[in-house]
């Protein structure tokens, strides 16, 4: 009976496959291979969706030998699959879930197929070699890591995402629960995907079994997949286009920063690059490899600073393709109390500072220096991202707005510093407590401080977008408000302290 | 003077309106009423606006009568109004605004026709009476009610919306401000829409008599109407064009579920749908009926999963249409202390908890299941949308979603009660004082702990948008926040009034 | 090896903007001067980007004298160049950037000509007169002077801006940093640009020397510019294309009107008007000149109702084209502790109230009137703004819409006045100083209370997005929880220090 089902729907299939390329457009039609035609026999009628959206990805209408003779700049590919069978035909279901099944955890029989679940980097990087090269000195693709072994974030993450209980008079936290991490912190930094078992499922062509996926579904940018790998395509690329054209658009970049600890897409919205991009975006080719300034747009995106393959209409190259992100970044503005030189390695819970935390800063803001690259580097850094704004602004101009943003990390790390001077004050004079840093009111005030107004405050500054994320959204004001609150605290303290000396 | 003007509008007019459907395009092409063309002799000089809104629209560009001859899974209609006569035109100013006059208290003669100022649900039910009858099962239908006939809400709405001074040391609160009102609360949950008389007025076509209605204007979901009727269509099907495109955009819903109360717009903007719909949507078709999930769009809006016809290619049925939302819903998560099953009747001021109050849930969060819905029907609603959920995704990531969600209605409402605890300490202990609960800074912190962070975690669990708005972005980072807030607070004064004692 | 190198560049770009030029629509096509095209040899390879920008832009599409051709309404400039030569070329490159050098102090010689880095409102004004006169009248060409002139908002910019430290128990602020006031407040505000000597540089044209100008970059509504004129035209006509479609697209604004202090973006987003315009825009002509209502779009953006010249399709003036926007504004909403009537005189720096402070209120709300209009102009205004509204809505629909707001300015000035006493009370009982108004916590909760909740609140109403931004995001319940803190506060030092007392 199952048998007779798929047959049915793969003849039936076949035909409607052949008919919705017929009238594809006038991209080079690749040939289907016979197992992806046996996939999308059912898989068709079953996630119609998907497969849908496959059919109008590159993916399905060019083969990697196709793809691989086109010039250098405009190749969207930087490698060759080493099974010369997977080169010759479209990019289909089963040439990716199936391209390492015995590296794969979540691999598993499946209509007379060995196929997995989770697509990951290491399958990707049969086509796409050096992307997954650069995107391994990500900090992105260590973001599980960076977060999970670190034990400053974890004790942050303990008291924000464990199930808390009032009783007799205090708080009660739970152990960690995986799916509020799932869905909190991890949702964005990646899952740790884990096979428990297999569960059989009851289906339109008989009974199956699936692996059992803990912590699946998840597109986080440092997932932990069941090869072994790190990160996500799919956060950027999402399945089954894996269109550029997201990735390109800041919508892309919008799903994990534009929350009050990195409001980059808030604040490009409002910088005058968001103000010329969302009022004319309908006439940018944002899907043209390589992505010429000026013929293809004259505003930038997320990508076009951090990183496309630019260049002007000659074909100079004005900025490499780079997925490391911060081959262009020189300091790193966000996610820690003070702003600091870029990390050398990817892999920042490796970072310890004097106080053996793991932290690239003292808490009174020097640098862990050994483990940051230095000035040299950051100027080359910077030289890199120049070159990009310099192709639409003078020099004057472009040195000039980073002269502001090199003073604007000089006075959000010294307001960090004022406010941390307070909090230890506190701590020492004991009104609180800091076994754990951020389990009492007074300490979220100094949280925020860092992790919301003097970070905004940065990215506002960094990405010119100045106004108001770096003054009444989220920004100096109220980064002054809570220092104003955190004196206000310590004194009220000071002084019930002093009236109990004095009745002793 | 007056019928001279008029009759040379209806001239001008006849031959513009003759010429801007001769550019109309295939659609079948009907015949405006002779009404209608009176109506649009004046009105395409005094409101063009809204006349060209109308003639945009499909309702100017066929009849009942055709567009009741469309396959069924076609029909953008669900009954013949009993007029025969309205069959034969195009749905047009006359046709909508003179439909049950007699129940209507803004009826008025003008211009020697009897018609009304609003058009209501129960008029829009002579062609869509199904949708009309499934909306009066929808929560929203009951919204002026639901929030009006509620002495809780009642008693958080006086002290956010009534005139407020400062006098001798305390705040004094006026009477209910019917503008305020209008301008806040009910301008989403819907005005109270009362005829107070007529008034007159010079107009370029002489004095003219116009009800004079109180409440007006408003397009609140649910508000009520002067012939009894309740609810608004224009609310996502906005005048003149009653565009459905418009109300499947995530735009139609933003209006009313964007602030921190009901972040959904805001969380499925940073989803994976919201980013894909964002960079994509000018490649989905957003009229089609009905709506092919892949031919049409590879991406839900907030209407495809809440309240679509949706279908696949070969026209199997993957969701009924609904106006009543909640058909796709098993549990409440917003507006509310505690998320718990839905209610069985859409009149949710008609619920009593076990202390009286008219809340779905008690103080500890358990809730009052004589009115809810039970869990067979829950799981019956689940499936309903995890038919959607399945065309792009496999049931095992269906599943796994729904097992967070369900834990996080958990720890949420873990969350809320470890707040409640609190406050009825603090209550106990005569530091704040219950007879309303939202008058006093320390309550207002126990509000925002629900009616905020737990149901911003909660959508954001819902939608899959996670990530910062069920961490950073007012979600369980300010949840724990508050929960510090609340118990400091209550130990300081603990401490006050054990120094007090002592004293004695 | 400079000049042959700028002579190759030159017959480069010249068959380069040929071969551009070509390709290019039924605009008319007018001739390129010749100091422009040496302009662009260089720069169409050095600054692709703003030189393309240019090339999609009207100016590079018609010269002045045939653009003086069109019909009246049609007209998108309003005065003629006195120098004869610029009419009959397109508006390039040398054209705006030689246009007053003798008037600007950052003129230079540069390749054998003599120009100038910043083209402003003066430089504009040769074509646009009308506009800039308009301008000079509208507040925004004076937000320089209104904020760094007037000695209340200089001593909250003081707390905010300066750079702070804590030292021996106290915070101490440094002198005014020019580099964070021209990233945060004067982002919006403008800068004033001054010329600091010249630098000299190393390019691919050998070396060339460029005037080194403080406070460049900034594109603020204020700019104080080297010609001594105020503003800048690029605010929301970007830079190279000035193009109208983006000023009349709500994404303009946004740059400085989407914070806490100033959500009319927020607002527009979720009223009415933004579903429409955001789910509808594709099919909107914003390029249109006149602006037809009906033709060519049915909803308005910001710019329709505060800005564009308004026709209806039998060309009918709805509304004259203004650049001084508060043409068609009653009163001041926001920026100010109570709302008021409109000041006569757009430098409000210049207001005085009766305790001698730059404000156009009296701490008890009452106006400054002799600096405000009066009530005949204020129903002027309004009448003005209604003739728009009217086109699209009943005048029972638009006059209780401002019913309304009339309301709303009162409650919340009332609400302005509760908090403002409590204030009083604490400064006047010794519990904070009131040297400075903005620099204690307590004092921070009352300008919470004006500057974001009552001015959101009256945005919100203003803008008939009422709802979510009148209420819970940041409106009446953020509002009143301010007013319960403030009072709850006064009442903890009240009980402390009576605690005090009766120990003496």
């Amino acid at each position: 009976m199952k048998k007779i089902a798929i047959f049915l729907s793969i003849l039936l299939s076949l035909s409607l496959t052949l008919c919705s390329f017929t009238s594809s457009d006038n991209e080079p039609t690749a040939t289907i291979s016979e197992e992806t035609e046996t996939c999308i026999a059912c898989h068709a009628s079953l996630h119609p969706g998907i497969v849908k959206s496959w059919e109008n990805s590159l993916h399905a209408k060019i083969s990697p030998i196709e793809a691989n003779k086109k010039d250098n700049l405009e190749k969207r590919m930087s490698s060759m699959p080493e099974n010369e069978a997977l080169s010759k035909v479209t990019v289909g279901c089963y040439e990716c879930h199936s391209l390492n099944t015995d590296k794969h955890a979540d691999s598993f029989e499946h209509n007379g197929y060995t196929i997995n679940v989770v697509v990951t980097p290491d399958d990707c990087s049969a086509c796409h070699n050096e992307e997954k090269k650069q995107y391994d000195n990500n900090l992105m693709s260590h973001a599980y890591a960076n977060l999970m072994e670190n034990e400053v974030y974890q004790s942050l993450k303990s008291t924000i995402n464990n199930d808390i209980t009032f009783k007799e008079g205090s708080f009660h936290y739970g152990e960690t629960n995986k799916l509020t991490d799932a869905d909190a912190c991890l949702h964005c930094h990646g899952t740790k995907l884990e096979v428990k078992g297999t569960f059989t499922k009851e289906t339109d062509f008989g009974e199956l079994s699936f692996p059992n996926i803990e912590g699946w579904p998840n597109q986080g940018v440092g997932r932990i997949n069941p090869d072994g790998s790190k990160g996500s395509c799919t956060s950027c690329h999402p399945r089954h286009t894996f269109s550029i054209k997201t990735a390109r658009t800041p919508d892309a970049c919008a799903q994990c920063h534009k929350g009050p600890d990195v409001p980059a897409y808030k604040v490009y919205q409002v910088s005058s690059h968001g103000k010329i991009y969302n009022s004319s975006k309908d006439k940018y080719d944002l899907t043209a490899v390589p992505w010429v300034i000026g013929k293809d747009f004259d505003i930038p995106t997320c990508a076009t600073c951090h990183v496309s393959l630019i260049t002007d209409e000659d074909g100079t190259v004005v900025a490499q393709r780079t997925h490391q992100f911060n081959d262009r970044l020189s300091s790193r503005l966000f996610g820690v109390p003070y702003a600091h030189p870029h990390p050398i390695s990817p892999e920042t819970h490796k970072i310890v500072n004097d106080a053996g935390l793991q932290l690239a800063t003292n808490l009174d803001g020097s640098p862990a220096s050994s483990f940051l690259i230095d000035e040299q580097e950051q100027e080359k850094r910077n030289n890199t991202m120049k070159q990009i704004c310099n192709k639409c602004h003078s020099s004057n101009w472009t040195d000039n707005h980073f002269a502001r943003l090199t003073d604007v990390i000089r006075t959000t790390n010294e307001s960090t510093l004022a406010a941390t001077q307070i909090l230890t004050k506190i701590w020492e004079e004991g009104y609180a407590d800091n076994s754990n840093l951020f389990d009492e009111y007074i300490e979220r005030q100094w949280v925020d401080v860092w992790l919301f107004h003097a970070n905004g405050t940065r990215l506002s500054a960094a990405m010119a977008g100045g106004g108001d994320y770096g003054v009444f959204a989220d920004g100096r004001y109220q980064l002054t408000n809570k220092l104003f609150y955190l004196l206000e605290w310590l004194k009220n303290n000071q002084d019930k302290n002093s009236k109990k000396k004095k009745k002793k």
